[in-house]
Order: C-alpha cells, then structure tokens, then sequence
C-alpha cells in the first residue's frame, strides 16, 4: 500500500502534460471547451439538451460524453443537435487527459466552435484530473441537499461555474437555499452561479448568455468568413 | 502508467484481506452488517434517521460514517439514537476495509447488534472494495433518473438489496419505474428491492422488516441473557 502516493503523483503529472496538450491543441483550433462535472443524475446531459440547440444558430457544438458504459448520453447530445463522441470508461470513475486526448482525434475541431465534456457521474474522482478544457462546470441539483458543498469542497473549490438545476423540485425537497449558498460561498467566493431547472426551462436564459460569451466572436467570424 | 494495474490489483488483494479480518471480528461479536452505498443525495443518512428509532427497542444500532469532509452525517446517526463513528478520508472516493477496521476499533462492538457502514456518496469506486460487511445495500433514488443500472452496471449488478428512495418525487419527475426496473432485473435477477420515500414514511415498513430479519435472535437472546 506504501507505493500508492508516489503512483498517484506520477499519473496526475502524465495526466497534466497531456491536459496541456490538449488545451493547445483546442486553442489552435479555435474551440472553447467545457468541463461538465456533477453527481449521477443531475442534469448534465439534460443541461446540454437544453443548451445545444440553442446555440445552434450561433455555433457548432460538440460534445465528448464519458460514461462507464452504453453510449446513451451521447445518442441524447447526438438528437440535440451535437457533434459527439462518447467515451466508455469500462470502469473508471473519471475522465482523464490522456481519454479526452484520444475523442479529441475522432472530433472535426475545425467544424467546431464550443466543445462540452461531458465528465464520468461523480464528485470526488473528476476533480483532480485537468483535461485541457477552458472552464469547470458543476452542475449541482437541488434533491442531491443543501449540503453537498459542505461534504464535496475540493469540487466546489476547483470550478468556475456552478449550475444549480432541478430548482422546479424546490416546493417537494427540504433544499435551505441559503445554506447551500453559504456553503459554496466559504469555498469559492463569488462563484458564477445559475439556478435553473432543464426540465421546465426556468432560468436556463442567463446560463446560455454565459455561454455564448464564452465563445470569442472571432470563432464566429472566422467561420462565417469560411 | 503502466505499473497502475499491477498496483491496483495488490491493493483490492491487501484489501480483500483485511475485509476478511473485519468479518471475521464482526461475526465474532455477533454483530450483522451492511454496507450502504448510494449517489450522493440519494439519502444513505435518511434511510438510517428512518431506519435507527424504529429498531431500537429490539436492537443497538451502530453507524460507521464514510465522508470526504465533515462529520455532519455522523451527528445525524447520533441524533437517531445510533452509536456512530466518523471516517473523514480526506478525499479518497470510497471507503476501504483498512479504514473501516481502524473505525471498528473505536466502537463497543459488544454493546452492538446491527452495524450500518454509510459508504462516501458514489457509485463507482465503492463497488471495488470489499468491507467486510455481511450485505451491500444500494440506496437509488427517483430524482436521479431511471437510466442508472444501464449507466452503472457494476454497482447494481454486486448488490444484495436495493432500496429507491424519494418515491415521493415520482409526480414531479420523469422517472419511468418500469425501465429503471428492466435495467435492475437484466444486471441482478430477483434482486430484493424495496420501494420508499425516507420523507414521508412511505414504503418503509416492509424495508424495516427486513432489517430485523437479518439480525438473528440469537443476538437479541444472549443480550437479553447478560
């Protein structure tokens, strides 16, 4: 058992070298790339049903699912409009650079304007491996408690976005808005913050603003010069 | 990265081995336990506030409480009238036998008849790593979508019983029971499932005569004896 920090530490450094290749890689083509991370459940693949067709007007998007088996969040990007690829892990409860690396290749990046990854359901093993993409989103739900941030900080401290969705349940769940709210305040100061609900469409409009200013208009022009 | 497979399988063996210990002691004590894993928010913590009051008058409950941070679940298992014990791992993404023998330490577990181990809230790292407990009991829940077993086939598929939790929720959800069934029944046929909403109290009777019937008498009557 001795052996296993220095193991660890050798696969997080492989796993960065490749995350920056990866970013390079994305930067040179000109794609904006999201890291969607949350629970089993709470709505990432209902986030990008959301999401994707209404950009589509706007931009390409595609999408790289990963899942420990069947390839059924990438058939539901696929319906919504997405260029995707989906990742069966077999097992891994991540995403990895060296994985990301490997669908980037099977993805037109130049046909592409905003990429979403679409991370393995979990909060604890996704935050510690950087993939190259340009921003962390975590996608919290309201029925997971209002103490997820409190017994999950390392997540809520590495991103840059937080989603909290499924706000439509708000009346059936004993969800304390306020202690949640505290909660990822103490761990990541002024975080970005949408709540919404995918399922009635809620409070999903400043969340796909937030997106499509991520996407730099030069992306579009230069496609639209093409 | 190649060295990772071989030092994974020496810690699962080096685990498996003190898992056996674990039983070994707990049987020896005449304590029965049971392993609880779940998605975070799924309701590990309720289903013990529902389970604790309602059993003890026929038994002394234990609670090993498995969390990256805090020890807000632990207060919870205390307050339900449980003798609890606090694993914080400090970020690892599942319990192990090693630390529930340290935690097993710190319990009376001859005052003990009925032991929960509440796993970290995850259901893919959990699934690999033997406890020593005598049944692994899954805690679904409605609100996280009815597509889970295809999604995370191992879990279900090393499961005893299964509990799906926030019954409650069902009309304010899209949550097709009949296809999360189908996924259940093709990974784990005839797996003992209970039905139930932790909030409301419905369902959870019959999941409590369950429990009582896993306790033997022969625990009750040598306590009984002293």
């Amino acid at each position: 058992m001795t052996v296993q920090i220095p193991v660890v530490e050798k696969i997080t450094k492989a796993n960065d070298e490749i995350a920056s290749i990866n970013r390079t890689q994305l930067d040179e083509a000109g794609v904006v790339a999201l890291n969607f991370m949350a629970s089993p459940g709470a709505g990432k693949t209902s986030l990008i049903e959301r999401t994707v067709p209404r950009l589509a007007e706007s931009m390409r998007v595609g999408v790289i699912g990963g899942d420990i088996a069947t390839t059924l969040d990438a058939e539901r990007a696929t319906r919504a409009g997405a260029t995707a690829v989906q990742i069966t892990t077999g097992g891994a409860c991540h995403l990895d650079a060296p994985m990301v690396r490997r669908a980037l290749q099977q993805l037109p990046l130049d046909e592409i304007d905003l990429l979403v990854v679409e991370n393995v359901g979990n909060l604890i093993c996704p935050a510690s491996f950087a993939l190259g993409t340009h921003a962390n989103v975590l996608v919290a739900s309201v029925p997971e408690g209002d103490d997820k941030p409190y017994k999950h900080p390392r997540i809520y401290r590495g991103v840059d976005v937080l989603v909290v969705n499924k706000i439509d349940l708000l009346p059936y769940v004993d969800f304390d808005m306020e202690r949640f709210r505290r909660g990822v305040r103490s761990l990541n100061e002024g975080l970005e913050t949408f709540v919404l609900s995918c399922r009635t469409g809620e409070g999903v409009e400043p969340w796909i603003d937030w997106v499509r200013c991520r996407v730099p208009c030069v992306t579009a022009t230069a496609r639209d010069a093409s």
